[in-house]
């Protein structure tokens, strides 16, 4: 088993409103797509883990008028390359370094979702430098996605359980396939989480595009092994925003339900200050966890109002 | 902890023959030397574990004649950035994909010695399109430097038990720094890989300037946690060439000695070979494992040889 899976051996896939380009990047050939100003500011949309691009489906539609808009497919993701063994925040962001390189062309300001907001903040930290005008951090798992967190709850909390049920009945690579296994498992789990991924007798079509390998990566904790993110979040190097959506602690069993807990969306923001960078933080307890796709339009006057005061890019 | 360690902090190096020059790559600000005849094929040399960039002092005179030469010092090695927790293939890897977008700025031949010579492989697999002309993999530990390597022995056998010593007394970032303790417990080792490291009351010029969280992240398998060896070569997309140095088994302890053994060398070619891509192999057993500071006019031959047979640079 050496070869690359690509997304061509599977036929999976339904039509969008966008049309959907290619970027070989070496390793991976990254599925994107694009719409928007080409004269207005670029944006770069990183989809939430189980998403595909068209998660932003209708954002994108919202955005066009004011930016050049970009929604790529992660390594794992949707038409995107499934690179077995190899998921990591690193390999993960570094794929975004040279796709801001080899297509966008200017600096950029990034939006992701849940991990792809972990990844927006790896990108303000890691990237080139000038790749990166700010960072958007839509309820990202910030410390609650590590195994060992510096604070907080870890991953073995919150989507943990739901993950550790994917990569089991669906296997890497979905090697294994057992979708009435996950949904008989899900339904007996003590985690609420879990039945978030799907209950019915066919996967939703994002899980279909989704390498479950992703999941196994995050249970395991190697997906953040080289990249702590006390450490990550210290060297963040433009504007962050991060938002906070709904959140509780479940009365039953005391789990932690919710991205993140407001103690980890508290250390956050004090190390980016003592970074010495702006970091604002703006609370939305009545909204999804993915706000982008379950109310475009406030994702949207959210994204713009934060991205209007953003330091102008240099020489431009 | 947060801050990264950055060369200014310390005070232990010397000068050089060529010039050392620095560029900020976003997380790290590399160091490197340049010489040699800017209309001739590009080089870059990535140098070994526990070596800097000077290791190649003597060979890059040897080959300005025939090429631009570059010489780098990666993360935690020599005057770069060190990156505590950051130490992986793929992150060395990324850094060299932008020093070679950023500076060199055309196709190159890579040439690395030990671990560098497993990043020329890992560059040759995954850096972006067009990047690399050809690799040369000089006595590189494939399959030997992995924790559970596909074919033969691992690296707790061979280089593992120095590292592991390296680590133990020096710390990582010196934090440690028990010199004494490194020499007293390499007297009384099993090992006669470790007296290679040091004899002497004083550390040598080339361990002071090396983090020896590298030792670490080897020993204990997290550098390649993410990039199996197995995976990358079936992935490499141009020449390689592969030379053996001495090796032999211990007498005493049918411990293997040397970089990696006959059957990884035959494994490590029969993959390659498997992927379509052309490689030699040169056996070198009278060689020392860091031959181009051992034998820098020979190290010159071969590489000056093996470079002239590779396919020319397209439209160039």
């Amino acid at each position: 088993m050496t070869e690359q899976v690509t997304p061509r051996a599977r036929n999976v896939f339904v039509p969008h409103a966008f049309a959907e380009k290619q970027v070989d990047l070496g390793e991976v050939v990254l599925n994107y797509a694009e719409t928007g100003t080409p004269g207005k500011p670029a944006l770069l949309l990183i989809p939430e883990q189980t998403g595909s691009w068209w998660s932003y489906e209708q954002a994108m539609a919202r955005l066009a008028g004011d930016f050049h808009v970009f929604a790529v497919d992660l390594r794992g993701q949707g038409r995107s390359t499934w690179t077995p063994k190899r998921y990591s925040l690193d390999n993960f962001g570094n794929d975004l370094v040279r796709f801001i390189a080899l297509v966008i062309r200017r600096p950029v300001i990034v939006a992701g979702c849940s991990s792809g907001g972990v990844l927006a903040a790896w990108l303000s930290a890691y990237a080139m430098p000038g790749q990166i005008r700010g960072a958007f951090c839509e309820d990202a798992p910030l410390f609650s996605s590590e195994l060992a967190p510096a604070y907080g709850h870890s991953i073995r909390q919150g989507a943990g359980p739901a993950f550790e049920l994917l990569c089991k009945h669906l296997g890497d690579q979905w090697s294994v396939g057992d979708w009435a296994g996950f949904i008989a498992a899900a339904k007996v789990s003590s985690s609420k989480v879990v039945r978030f991924f799907g209950t019915s007798g066919e996967p939703p079509q994002n899980l279909k595009e989704y390498d479950p390998e992703w999941a196994r990566a995050f249970v395991e904790g190697t997906v953040a092994l080289h990249c702590p993110h006390e450490r990550m979040l210290s060297q963040v190097k433009t504007p962050v925003l991060i938002t906070h959506h709904v959140r509780m602690t479940d009365p039953d069993t005391g789990e932690m339900l919710g991205s993140f807990s407001d103690l980890q969306a508290e250390k956050v923001q004090a190390i980016i200050r003592g970074a010495g960078v702006r970091v604002d933080y703006e609370s939305f307890p009545d909204m999804p966890h993915v706000m982008h796709a379950g109310d475009p339009a406030r994702y949207a006057e959210v994204l713009t109002a934060w991205a209007a005061k953003l330091p102008p890019v240099e020489g431009a």
